[in-house]
């Protein structure tokens, strides 16, 4: 009675039971009732939530049976899959197309036959070999056990050392100071999130320290040494840091050893090969999650991105073409969000540095919109940086932080990458207004009409404040503003008596106007060259530059 | 010195100094220092933010001064426009192209004549001719004199009658009730928020009633009259309600007269008929906003639809047409969002309504994912309704109820049409997930893999249960979930169990299953059909079903 296609299919065995595994399951059993499903997990729980790991360590997550997303009872009887956990598949014999597998219960290890089979191993934790990294209070976080472990250091710990200024480093330094811990972050680059650009998240790394964190850029740990009960860390910069628990949170590595002995294609970074229908080099083993090679479904480049998203949808792509369906997968956009503290940061698309590295021809501008109607109360500020191509105007990339509606308008920009839409596209998009929830031109709009100004010669801008004698600076704000707090150099005409004082301005020399987000500079440079004079605005304002100062002087701590 | 082009352009005048009216002046600056800008403004203040007013009256914006987005002496000094406010244009004279002006003040007249006409009159709350709508009581929300007279009536009044329970109707509700005033909302259909789909806005009346609103729908005004200090509203019903304020808020008609005077055209629902550039049929002469017919993005049928983001861009078009550019205007998709006390109702695009009065094919699906993950704290619930062709997928619509990131997800929707993105699209779409603001699979993807699977054959939907003896009706939710509610005539068969029962169903019948929100009735069906029988899913489960039904005594209170 059974409908599958094609019809030789009557096993398949996966290897990892989270996201990209689990997903594959589910998939698979509703494509096939009468398929035999074996997966295969490591760890004790199948398909819980690791993003959540940090939350449940913090308490904001009060209990552990939350994370279990489908207990094992519920795979089994919901999704009739012969689960298998603490069980570890070792190895993969291609040729008769089964694998060996170890319970790491018990020892014993065990064959296990397949039609297809399907790598979802996921990623470890980078744990360089340095002195002491193997000593108990130096955790990594991975999976439920590793979350429990960091549970019970941190209702114990007054001080903590995050190793990693990345995703889960600050998920986690947040999570540790709402136990009440003293915590330092340790990150080697001179930014955090380095995904993004640096000055994009100047502000997030302001936000760190204000909420208390110790944070500690351009610096990274050395060597770990027991110290009475607790651990003392010692950093490049000569420093050394006591702690009662350390977390190891520099990166991932793909999990490829089992498929690299088994002859499987490995990419340069480390990632498995595969074809859009997350085939390998062998078309009985597919292999998806993090431990796969993708695409950048903007620049068409291998990549490799680990992330919930992705690695969900490309265990259904997985299970489709198993059960002869054509599904593929488009690559990896690189959509991600983070919370720190009340700041969130979201991103989708290529960031500057991305577009740099990968040789790709960019504009860009910033802009400080506010995330609702400045006139209905509640209303944040927040930081766009949009990335787009000056030949076509086709949107690369995004980048936003600030409070409330971030993730709104970056998952907005998101669809645009994914649709291929234009600059042009965000000026005529037609988004929700009502003042509680955005304004009647949204920030995405204004990112539109910014970059097409651009694009289209009406609106020249620049990025950095003339150097001296190159250019005349004009702050175009209020006296008021401007005594506040001013870029150096800069002379004062508000926009509003611009018309009447344009004697002030030297002739012949190119003006740099600014405001403080973009507007008024916007305006200026309009008038002024209209009037013949050659001006050009600097993009986002005051604001901008001083994100941008922040950002230096935060890489120079190094 | 200048730049203008077309350089003929000296003079513009503009009819209307808000959303519309406001945008086309302060562009018409930024693209011509030279040209003289004058715009009239029938009102106190251009430039004021209408979306705002309602919380005005109820205190949430607590100064004025916050709805005065750009004052007169900021439009003056800033983009030099010629700004005059109590005065109204009469008459045009096309052929010497010039306007009538009426100073309201004085009451005097005068000519000025234009290179350019804009019109932005906007639209006028309807006041049909019942007996008692003139009298002082019966306030209309258009302009913030109308806001401060209803600000003082409000601070005098204990009970309110709203006619009408569409955006602004609701948005008063709430702020009287919020001033601690009961209100009753009176609304002649059978359903609040007539955009939407009845189904999918009957939360927002049971939200409604639970906030203390007494809604009476299915009911209209049919004459006022003065009663003491107050008024008495006498409805169709025959019922009688005492209030000591009402508001008239049952739709705008567009202000046509002045361009209907002058030979201009007029489309059949009232609207100012335009070119996609914003033109007339007098090439002299253009119009926005509110008083302009506009053609739906998805149908390209004519349409008026009253909102400030349209209206916005319609500006700025018009202006960029005056200054020989090419930007055209493509439609207007109904985006839509409004807040009712905790509850936001969002839509963008087609509804089930508007594609059966158009006759445009449709296939639709319900679901009711949460905000974010759910073993997150504080994810609420939402339902979404997703509209599609079923030919090729690509989404025509989309409308969502609920409370954190509905508006988000409709944003996400409203790029997809926009795109002409399809379901598949939908599926792979990449958004920000991280546990505080989304899931893995994303209330977007989700819609999109329903909607997928049933344009696959995957996922066989109905939308009704069967009607007796046409079926078996087989709730496979748990005996608790079922006890506490199922509807009429359904077995219960837990899913499971169900591969183990199926003994117990009727051979040879139909069946209809159904859960909580369509996902384990989903997986039934693909169970069930793999094993022969013919199964089919009720679309969004109970709750959608409960919600049909909340809606259908709605409507039957008529």
């Amino acid at each position: 009675m059974s409908a599958d296609t094609p019809g030789q299919v009557k096993k398949i065995v996966i290897v990892g039971g989270v996201a990209g595994g689990a997903s594959a399951a589910a998939r698979a059993r509703r494509l096939s009732e009468s398929a035999e499903i074996v997966m295969i997990e490591r760890g004790a729980d199948p398909s819980f939530a690791n993003c959540g790991m940090p939350y449940y360590v913090g308490g904001e997550i009060e209990s552990r049976d939350k994370l279990l997303v489908s207990p094992i009872e519920r795979l089994q009887k919901r999704y009739r899959l012969d689960v298998r956990v603490r069980q570890s598949v070792e190895r993969i014999d291609r040729v008769n197309k089964q694998v060996e597998v170890r319970d790491l219960v018990t020892g014993e290890t065990y064959t296990e036959s397949y039609d297809k089979l399907i790598l979802a191993p996921g990623a470890a934790p980078l744990r360089p070999p340095l002195p002491g990294i193997d000593l108990p209070g130096v955790h990594t976080l991975r999976n439920l056990d590793d979350a429990d472990r960091l549970l019970a250091a941190a209702l114990g710990a007054k001080r903590a050392v995050v190793i990693g200024g990345g995703f889960i480093g600050l998920e986690m330094a947040e999570n540790l100071v709402r136990r009440g811990i003293q915590t330092t972050v340790v990150e080697r680059n001179g930014q955090v999130l380095t995904p993004w650009d640096a000055e994009m998240v100047a502000p997030i790394a302001a936000h760190l320290k204000g909420q208390g964190v110790d944070l500690r850029l351009g610096d990274s740990a050395e060597a770990f040494e027991q110290q009475g009960d607790g651990l003392r860390v010692r950093l490049s910069s000569g420093a050394e840091l006591d702690a009662g628990m350390v977390l190891l949170s520099i990166g991932v590595r793909p999990e490829n050893a089992l498929a690299a002995d088994a002859g499987l294609e490995i990419g340069p970074r480390g990632g498995i090969k595969t074809s859009p229908h997350m085939q390998t080099n062998d078309p009985h083993i597919y292999a998806v999650g993090d431990a796969v090679e993708t695409t950048d479904a903007v620049t068409g480049e291998p990549t490799q991105i680990p992330l919930a998203g992705p690695a969900n949808r490309q265990g259904r792509i997985a299970a489709d073409h198993i059960f002869g369906r054509d599904s593929a997968y488009r690559g990896t956009q690189g959509t991600a969000v983070v919370g720190v503290f009340e700041m969130t940061a979201a991103m989708t698309g290529l960031s500057e540095k991305a577009c740099a590295r990968d040789g790709v021809a960019f504009e860009k501008v910033y802009l400080h919109p506010a995330s609702h109607a400045g006139y209905y109360p509640g209303a944040e500020g927040m930081s766009l940086k949009l990335l787009f191509s000056p030949s076509d105007g086709r949107v690369l990339g995004a980048q936003g932080v600030g409070g409330e509606g971030v993730d709104k308008r970056i998952d907005v920009l998101a669809m645009a990458i994914q649709a291929g839409m234009t600059v042009y596209d965000l000026e005529e998009a037609e988004l929700c207004y009502a003042p509680q929830y955005g304004s009647a031109k949204d920030p995405v709009n204004m990112a539109g009409f910014i970059a097409a100004g651009v694009l289209r010669g009406d609106q020249p801008l620049t990025h950095d404040p003339p150097t001296e004698n190159a250019g005349v600076l004009l702050d175009v704000r209020t006296p008021g503003e401007f005594g506040a707090g001013a870029i150096e150099g800069a002379i004062n005409i508000p926009l509003e008596q611009l018309r009447d004082r344009t004697g002030e301005l030297p002739q012949g020399r190119p003006i740099v106007a600014y405001c403080k987000v973009g507007q008024r500079g916007y305006m200026a440079t309009r008038l002024l060259n209209q009037l013949g004079f050659d001006a050009v605005n600097l993009s986002g304002g005051y604001s901008t530059y001083k994100q941008r100062e922040q950002a230096a002087a935060l890489a120079g701590e190094e």
